[in-house]
């Protein structure tokens, strides 16, 4: 039988600001990246939004990101890898201990936005990822593409990986996305849904300029800030059990 | 036989500002308070600062402060309990995880300047604190002035508490110190040294206002900002030990 | 005849959060006060709200705050009168420029909340507000309670000040305001409208606790981010209107 | 007669933390670019620098980085145009509130770091500096490297530039410098010193990997928190005098 974890980036509101819809979306899916106060999120929103997600039994993640709260996390830094090692430890340990107070620990680890999208491609960051990650619980899932360094040095280390793909982004042929700095409202949920479920069952997508891609879905992220999020969740959740695919959280699939 | 515990305020250089004298601190100290982030310390300071205190043998407890590094958090801000306890969870959280990656974990914690300064008053904030230690690891020892509001509170909750007197700032009558903005410089390093042996060895001392006071200290604190603090540290250990004080971590005394 | 001059917090957005309907208020109000990236806003927010006061011909004015993005700048700080004025110069300074860069200038400045609630009760506060205005340009406006420090040392100095009551909060007999963390949602539109008439026209209001006080209202305040605003807004112009109450920026009036 | 102006980064303390000996530099500089709060400085430094700068009769700069404090604005952000020019606009109106408070105005504007390296090699990053000067003065003098993005664009727009060298780093054959992390302690001033002169007289440099390269030097930058930087500026000046060089804030050069 297929298997799928949907994940979502949650805890990115901070102070007064909102975005997204937490609480919708716990309902719908398997694994939480919980943003750790670098790019988004703030401490009482971390503990707001570990006891929601152990509330509705979805598995935690950390979602560090670069230090750049102005830009949401969206711009690369010149970083060095020591540096982003250090940042990945000090936000998960952030995040670990507002899971530990509420008796839950962490199940996975998805860098966000910039951080993430540099750590596929750069060996150097890549690894810095993994050794933060490996050095305190080295069963700890990270998240990544097909193919890309983070999967290729994961495996060399021994480090649980899961790969992802996106629900409401574009793919490239390598497997890749298409980042952009602000989530595009949502056309056709059951075509979206759809799409979904040929990519875990089929491994196949159309990229962004219409080539087919052979994708593996271990875990399906729907951004939350996506206008029209939870609707897509409901639709995704719902074409996924219509097609006999069960939706677990991720630490159950790898 | 009399033992007491020597403590400093580590770990607050920030990105490439340095702070204090960290690494010579170390030889004389037995506990290291290792900012967070919020006042001082960076997640680079932090991981050095943690690998330091490992290598001299030195117990590692958090400092964590109010979000004020503008203001090195020696200024009071009007935060909600639960906001302060949030703050101890991420800024203990982190450091943790840096410990947990060294392979050693945190032994104490003591809040850092108003922080500290208010919790020992505010019956709210006490409880704030010794609520976010508690959750997470009920064995963790606060520091605390005898009589403080953190004190009773922890006495109450059955949370281990330090008692700390300070080698190189004033005391009130109550048991208090005298908060400054920045650190004074130390004229008489063997007064001072005699000071601290008598108040581990009588419990007393004399207020900034020439008064007896009665004090309890199991931890005494030598800021490591004061100039001169390597010379103070090395004057006070030489003292303590020619009146046959044990110098030991805050974890054997409490 | 009447003229009152109705001002919004604005420019509160921050990174790829938005707060408030600052479009949308500026068809109402005539001043708008431009928080300054301390509290809250962002260069790119400060710079698209200074253009669209100018497109709108509202006037703009400073809206600086304590250095508290976690805390939305409604946590008093004890910062030093000298960290308030330099704190005030910094962010009235950053205004300003985006300000020259679009011709205009800037009509007032009224601090944020948790230091504009100091500014009006605490001397020392009120002077390095009022100095750093000063020091700058004696003709720029600046908001206070009625009999508030920040009024009497104004008068002093001879800053010219502007006396603002509020439509969407509570006020208590000595003319000042009860301060909440969140907006309440507003419930009577009109009944509020009429309340801002009776505060332009009678100079009383009834107060939070059920007694009539006398307030003298220059400017109302209309908060951007309570919930229906917009609505308030125009049922405020439109009352006035019907009263023939003249709405006017600030600087018309004062 | 040949004429220089020396400048120095300035201002770049924070908190309670020290960084450069600005009052001893003041003495040999002639134009102070005084950091905005971004990637060092903040409000109390920049009134202190300001105010030291006039005593002494130095230029003032504007000296805007990256959002960046954690990193001292050395790490390359990828902001777009827009943002940089915000970034720019911010910093520069901060800075000058502090000028017009202490009735002086603002000489030039260099950036600082990674934000400098940019503009120099990227011609949209050049016109966002560019243009954010010239919207509120075009007559702000632009600090760039010979043959820059900066320059060439400056010169179609019309803004004075000051072609700059370096007295303490190494330059490249292009006319560009080696950008490190951290400052290298300096060895022998004099022949510092004489290097300097050459680059102001003869126009010509020895590159760090040991060609010669021709320079245009109208102003030499100084760093600071170079460990010594006070006597190789006072070599710098002997030298320069010495070889009848008059030194003078740059607006008498450009």
């Amino acid at each position: 039988m297929y298997k799928v974890d949907l994940n979502c980036d949650m805890g990115e509101s901070f102070a007064l600001y909102e975005l997204g819809n937490d609480e919708e979306m716990m309902k719908y899916i398997t694994s939480a990246n919980i943003a750790c106060g670098f790019h988004a999120g703030d401490p009482q929103v971390m503990r707001r939004t570990v006891e929601l997600a152990k509330e509705y039994g979805v598995g935690i993640g950390a979602h560090p990101g670069f230090p750049d709260l102005l830009g949401f996390g969206r711009r690369y830094m010149t970083c060095t890898a020591q540096e982003v090692k250090d940042y990945i430890t000090y936000q998960t340990g952030a995040l670990r201990e507002f899971a530990r107070a509420a008796k839950v620990d962490i199940q996975h680890c998805k860098p966000h936005g910039a951080l993430f999208m540099k750590a596929m491609e750069d060996r150097e960051i890549a690894r810095a990822v993994l050794e933060a990650i490996h050095d305190v619980n080295p069963e700890t899932i990270v998240f990544a593409f097909n193919n890309s360094e983070v999967w290729e040095e994961a495996n060399k280390m021994g480090i649980p990986v899961a790969l992802e793909t996106y629900s409401d982004r574009e793919h490239t042929e390598s497997g890749s996305i298409v980042l952009t700095r602000k989530g595009q409202a949502i056309k056709d949920y059951d075509e979206m849904a759809q799409r979904v479920v040929r990519m875990v069952k089929e491994g196949k997508v159309i990229t962004h300029d219409g080539k087919e891609a052979s994708v593996k879905a271990q875990t399906v992220c729907i951004h939350g800030d996506t206008p029209g999020a939870p609707d897509l969740a409901k639709a995704i959740v719902h074409a996924l059990k219509a097609n006999d695919v069960e939706i677990v959280p991720v630490r159950e699939i790898v």
